[in-house]
């Protein structure tokens, strides 16, 4: 156990947004409800996942939605401990630890403000090691382990409490109540036991986005080289720099999706790169030949700071360098790629690991 | 108190279908359903809200969603009670007894199967008198009586239960689950004390709609006219004899849309009816000259039977009789023409209740 307090946030609200790979929303106002709630309750006690008791009840707050709209429509602030509060009253049973879904940007931060407002500890860890657009992407589905009974709440008042036969369910009748309540929402779902947790989250992950961020942090503060910085600190690998030529978004299906262009710069003039994203970064293209594809993370980094980038964040003109990382092993496992490969989202790939690609290439 | 065997069912959905105004979808699987409950566990106790207790609980139990999917895709017959009783655990307290939402179609049936399998009681009543498309289109909502907390439950198993900040959201979001479960899902909703259903429901409606049912079925076996016997047993008034010309109908945003024209036979020979609906009959014109409106009952007859017909149930070629029926007084006042008038539905005419409009023709 160790105590988080308001400012060790920024490190892990930079680091969130590497592992996001442009998902996750802008952590800018979930850190601002997160510290502000640490202020006027004291640090959050942050857990391994070893401390949890094997009975003990975790849950996973977040948010959910279009990050484009998230950072326009801005939350009331309390509806996530509102959901969390449903939960736990739906269970009749206290949750003795919340944890993030996602390391993608707001969705390190929320874990924190519901932590602080309740007092319960935060687990380290999350349910991808990175980001992910779908609810039934996270490793707990691979266990069996299903999202709900879970809680959806909005900023004007409504909620609701889901019970659904599969994690695919959950997301489609969540993701359209998202979409009504005006394309954001907050959740409260994935109730495990200690013991189930062990098994079926990915440790770490708050140290980890913890460490990324500071290393950026220190990069810039000491005139580093801000980019190998992070493919070192994450063990990635740089795929491509260039600038944005062109960015097309837009808000569908409850999602942000498109497509950003990036001409080459340096090694990589005179060549074109295309990245498609549903929320999340999902596969980068240059002609017919994939340079990266999801589970593996994309990530592009901004070039004189090496401060990841979100999609909704994207402008024409931006210099940047694209980070590849692998995932966790488990997304590369047969039931990973069917949940989250590429054929999941369109693409007629096979995956190859990143680290292949890369060899492949050199 | 008496009871209702499955016998009785047959009127009490003959009856329903009149006052459905075209919508409540087919009775035909709600009955049988209801037939076989009864059949299992015995007959249901028809209390009166006055034999209520003040301080009782009731919820309405019903099926939403577009009757022209409705009748194509079959329930598997226990979700309305999975919602009623996913409602009373919510609640943490028993539901004394069950109603029917509307006095549609199925809405007439449905509370009788939940009644005889939960060994409850059914209050003759409903929430309008008649049936209409939205969830917020009762007189409870004329009392500042919440839809919510209410239960939705598909028939794979899916649930949810709903908290909003008015029944207009209810609507929004139960409609939208709905469409995502099928287009149907079953619901338990409306929640109030026996104090405030002595005020706020539209008392009497299982009575009064079986009573119609009885007509229609005495003047098919004495070979009495039976569209004269229909407007003698509600008061109501015939504003058309034709046959259906033409039949526009339509699924979307969960519901069934479209539009009916029906060329004139005998006095109305040469002239030409249009008639709307969204899952109900909403409005009757002659050009632009309104014969009838929403909130006023509009009743498509068969001219052979007498019987009402659904929506999805009309087809090129009828011969029918267009009744039109007042509607409960709570309806013409300023709350109830602003929840379910014409300018709601966006037709922008004024309502004249339709002994008005009779007066004005003749």
């Amino acid at each position: 156990m160790r105590l988080i307090d308001a400012a060790q946030l920024e490190d892990i609200a930079l680091g969130a947004v590497v592992l996001g790979t442009g998902g996750g929303g802008d952590p800018y106002i979930g850190k601002l409800l997160a510290q502000q709630a640490i202020e006027r309750n004291g640090p959050v006690q942050l857990i391994t996942v070893d401390e949890l008791d094997d009975a003990a009840l975790i849950a996973c707050s977040a948010g959910m939605g279009a990050p484009t709209v998230m950072i326009e429509k801005i939350e009331s602030g309390g509806e996530v401990v509102t959901a969390f509060k449903a939960l736990q009253d739906y269970l009749g049973r206290p949750i003795y630890a919340t944890m993030s879904a996602e390391a993608g940007g707001g969705n390190s931060q929320t874990p924190f403000q519901v932590a602080a407002e309740l007092s319960i500890p935060c687990v380290d860890g999350d349910l991808m090691g990175r980001a992910f657009p779908e609810i039934q992407m996270v490793t707990p589905t691979l266990y069996g382990i299903s999202a709900t009974p879970m809680a959806i709440a909005d900023e004007k008042g409504n909620s609701a409490i889901l019970n659904t036969i599969d994690n695919r369910w959950t997301e489609t009748l969540s993701r359209n109540m998202t979409i009504e309540m005006g394309c954001t929402s907050k959740i409260a779902l994935f109730v495990m036991t200690g013991r189930q947790a062990k098994e079926a989250i990915v440790q770490g992950t708050i140290t980890y986005i913890e460490e990324i961020g500071r290393a950026i942090r220190h990069a810039n503060e000491m005139h580093c080289d801000p980019i190998e910085t992070v493919r070192a600190a994450t063990d990635g690998f740089i795929i491509w720099r260039g600038k944005i030529a062109d960015i097309d978004r837009r808000t569908e299906t409850g999602f942000a999706r498109g497509t950003a262009i990036l001409e080459g710069l340096g090694d990589f003039e005179g060549r074109t790169l295309r990245i498609d994203f549903q929320n999340e970064f999902l596969i980068a293209r240059e002609g017919d030949l994939a340079l990266a594809t999801t589970p593996d993370l994309i990530t592009i980094l901004d070039s004189e700071s090496g401060e990841a980038i979100t999609t909704e964040s994207l402008r024409y003109g931006f210099r940047v360098a694209v980070l590849s990382m692998p995932c966790d092993p488990r997304w590369r496992t047969p039931g990973g790629i069917e949940l989250a490969g590429p054929r999941y989202f369109g693409y007629d790939i096979d995956f190859v690991p990143i680290e292949e690609r890369v060899g492949a290439v050199a």
